[in-house]
């Protein structure tokens, strides 16, 4: 995955945030999931300054731009949405929870240009901000602790909208070793079993056929069943080596 | 949305973890999805006391336990799975992106405990610590830039561990060993190559950690895991009756 055409397309809008850890790691999971493009909107001066200069700022920061409000930063965008813990405050907007909210904005990044607002870490969006904003997206975090980190947050909507849940589908499966291999490999096990006085000759057929289904219960992998096999047979052949040397 | 049975079936375990600021952030994201046992691991000790008293740390800091190892730490987990940025390393375990992964351990909750390592800031879980894990997940993110700050990755895993529990619901999920008994298997199995002569004394550490990874890729049931302790209990009291006899 590199930089989707689309996902150039997202901008997210940092509004008065206050610590600079949480510009740098908004940034941070900006670079990760492929999402270049930050503005904020008036940062404490020096959160944004120091997190400009720190060491190893990333590209995404020192392309950031900076605007004075939020009605400046979301001009040339299509979309506009807010995000909320939606507390105690009586809002006005329609709520949706990050996965349908993310699904809409990923089809509106197909043809035109989206904001995604974080308010400050302390009180959010303020009303003013809000009245920008097309509709509002919460992450579904428990009623008893519903505000997220601000860097985690924005990492989590990001993560969202970056998710191709078609990506995941072909998931490989797993080579399995051959019947043979698996033969060879109850049969060294029986001998070892043999050798060691754990079975009694009687016992042979039933411990035969319960040995084999607990190998093919392994799900073994060609390369752990040569594995296996080498090292039983060296066992065994210690076994042998020991009885034949006692008679 | 309150904290759901199977949640507390999640053990989210920090190994190694150098700043106190991610610790609290790793708790805040798990008090925000409902996921509540935190266990640490070797944290740089004044990291967890600076990040056990911050003002307003949370429950779930307070009741966090601590560990001396990842085998105490995962001790009573079925399931061990390991967070990796997949980076230069090569890695002998199977590698689930995030959304697979999760799905699994939704499975796995419904019945048993499963631990999730995340690994320090700088380096990731070592080597040492995968060996513990049955698989290991990733955040899909960038290529050009994979790797997820620790509080966020937290966050992510969490929110996409919550994010629909329905999907998880249906299928009966086979019961699988303990980390403590796969242990035991692993200690007598050990005992057994070194008896036989399979492992030279200099070899031991590796072959410690790539038996280990293999016993944890036969996803054993607690019966198979029983009965493959006792053969390999036998053989290992034949192989030292034979030296002893010797001597």
């Amino acid at each position: 995955m590199t930089v989707r055409v689309e996902f150039d397309r997202l901008c997210v809008v940092l509004v008065a945030t206050r610590n600079p850890l949480n510009i740098g790691a908004a940034a941070r999971a900006m670079s990760n999931f492929g999402f270049l493009r930050l503005r904020v909107v008036n940062p404490y001066d020096a959160a944004f300054r120091e997190a400009r200069s720190a060491v190893g700022a990333s590209a995404v920061l020192a392309g950031a731009d900076e605007f004075k409000s939020v009605a400046e930063a979301v001009d040339d965008c299509t979309l506009v949405v807010g995000t909320t813990a939606v507390g105690t405050r009586e809002l006005q907007h329609p709520v949706r929870r990050l996965e349908d909210g993310a699904r809409l904005i990923r089809k509106t990044l197909g043809s035109s240009r989206v904001a995604l607002l974080f308010g400050s870490e302390r009180v959010g969006l303020a009303n003013a901000d809000l009245s920008h904003c097309h509709w509002l997206m919460r992450i579904p975090a428990r009623e008893e602790h519903r505000s997220v980190n601000l860097g985690q947050a924005v990492a989590i909507c990001l993560y969202e909208l970056a998710r191709d849940s078609k990506a995941g589908r072909a998931a490989k499966k797993k080579k399995l070793a051959t019947a043979s291999e698996l033969e060879r490999l109850g049969a060294m096990l029986l001998d070892a079993l043999r050798s060691s006085g754990y079975l009694r000759a009687h016992g042979t057929l039933l411990a035969d056929e319960k040995l084999r289904r607990l190998i093919r219960r392994l799900n073994l992998s060609p390369s752990d069943a040569e594995v296996l096999l080498g090292l039983l047979r060296q066992i065994v052949w210690k076994l042998h080596a020991s009885q034949n040397s006692k008679e």
